[in-house]
């Protein structure tokens, strides 16, 4: 089992370098930190280099001391570097350098897609989150968890699962947070953190969306129009966009969500969501664009006018 | 053990009625038609009461068959009738009269305040959910469990839990909802109908709601204001203004979030939360009002200029 091979690796290394993907998530964060602290509880020496700055919802993590955005001059001579949450090379941005360079390289992740980078590769395309794996091989190492690296598995695996509630789920996800909830997390104020905080920006920017939400085809579908000015009005930046397609989603009756974001005069980004029978990833594909069967995305050029109708036809085609 | 008895009773008898509190939310809608499913497979002759419809967002459940709204005359003998999730017989509402004509009352709960109204009491305070202590009772009983009885009983967990987000939320909650995954239930198709489903009405509030939304105090204090117009103009009914008050709490750096809800010219439905320090409780309280620490409400009388600024200088002494 590949997964006590990678126990041995990191029991016979003192000097051990983390890596998490470019746009680091909850899951990548929360994994990155869990681990390097139970290795530094262990004597090593570690560091997590990061590609960003940890972004302000994941700010409150624990284990960040050892963190920091890869800057070259930093980097010492590990003896092992270990990439999580991470499907390709391509995934550690600007760091890809230092984890060829290193002797050892090792690669945990979840995606079916990973594509066995490094000299040791572990990918459970079951765990929903690389942190239920992190809990798993912590669990094999006899580590003893406390509560900060509780906090930062419960939150790996939460964000990647959203709150327990994405069809990857499963009974082990559940096991493992009552596990960690036994270390005394703080579930209440780890969730208004992870699913609850947001900047007065983006709740402007939502109540300029709903304002622009228009329902046709007999509320089977669901157009919202985010501006240029309307960010501006707002303040919102282009992250504060992200699952605002999910209010005309969620609205009962609606089967196809549009979001439509203006880039410049010509150019519209379309973020296409469906509910139960349409194949999203079709009409993007019409449009160059791709996704999966509820959640794709394609850009049009033209005026509004033309592009949208277009894009409306061939909606309509498929309801 | 009490819970033991309970078991026991049921399996004597025939003619069993089940009954939820007036106003019935996930809990305790699908503790009840859970143990209904589970008690008809059990060869019982089974009802489930209802002061009211079900309402939409839980009209997906299974085990409906034999629910019923209250109406005098359907009312059969029963051997034994069993509240759950029913805090005292107020909460009955007009059915608290079936309860005591009843020979043998069960009162299942897990409400600290339960005022142990029944023949036999089973107050779990432990329990997150009323749904807990149902899995339980269907364990020790040795029904098998099937997708339905799953499905309500998940349900009923989330739904109290707030999708396993809220403090009650124990190393028990989680290991009793990754059996019930087990079971076949699906995870994402039943999060989205109780979570994420939502009426254009509500929607259209939530904007309005959002234009209205005023920061005061270096953004510590956010206060959205809902008037009558509003609730006109997007045809929101009165419950849809729920939750309406943690658009301004969570947005971040503020502390106190106050809702203001016209009724009539001269009076305001006043909610009130706050997110670390404030004792919201003790501000209601000053205008004739309560709640806890974090959630309160009041009421005020006499022109919004008036009544508004007296809250607000309230609110200004506790920051």
């Amino acid at each position: 089992m590949i997964l006590n091979e990678i126990i041995s690796i990191i029991r016979d290394s003192r000097h051990i370098a983390i890596l998490p993907h470019v746009s680091a998530d909850g899951d990548a964060l929360g994994s990155c930190f869990a681990l390097g602290l139970a290795l530094r509880r262990l004597g090593k020496d570690v560091h997590v280099y990061l590609e960003e700055e940890v972004p302000y919802v994941y700010s409150f993590l624990p284990g960040q001391e050892a963190a920091k955005v890869y800057p070259v001059e930093t980097i010492k001579n590990h003896d092992v570097i270990i990439a999580l949450d991470t499907g390709d090379l391509g995934r550690l941005g600007k760091r890809a350098d230092i984890f060829g360079s290193s002797p050892v390289t090792v690669n945990i992740d979840h995606h079916a897609t990973n594509s066995a980078f490094a000299g040791y590769n572990h990918v459970d395309t079951a765990s929903a989150a690389v942190g239920e794996i992190i809990y798993q091989m912590l669990m094999l190492m006899g580590v003893k968890m406390d509560k900060d690296i509780s906090t930062c598995l419960y939150v790996a695996i939460a964000a990647d699962t959203g709150g327990f509630r994405f069809s990857n789920t499963t009974s082990v996800t559940h096991r493992i947070a009552g596990d960690l909830i036994n270390n005394g997390i703080d579930v209440a104020d780890i969730s208004r953190k992870v699913f609850d905080s947001t900047s007065l920006a983006k709740v402007q920017l939502m109540g300029l969306a709903i304002h622009s939400l228009e329902l046709l085809e007999n509320g089977k579908v669901a157009v919202i129009t985010v501006t240029e000015e309307m960010m501006q009005q707002s303040g919102a930046a282009d992250e504060d966009c992200d699952g605002l397609v999910n209010i005309g989603r969620n609205i009962r009756g609606v089967e196809v969500a549009v979001l439509i974001k203006q880039k410049g005069s010509e150019e519209f980004r379309i973020n296409l969501r469906s509910n139960t029978y349409v194949d999203v990833s079709a009409i993007a594909a019409r449009f160059s664009g791709g996704g999966h069967r509820r959640a794709a995305g394609c850009t049009l050029q033209g005026t509004w006018k033309d592009a949208g109708s277009r894009l409306l036809a061939q909606i309509r085609d498929v309801l």
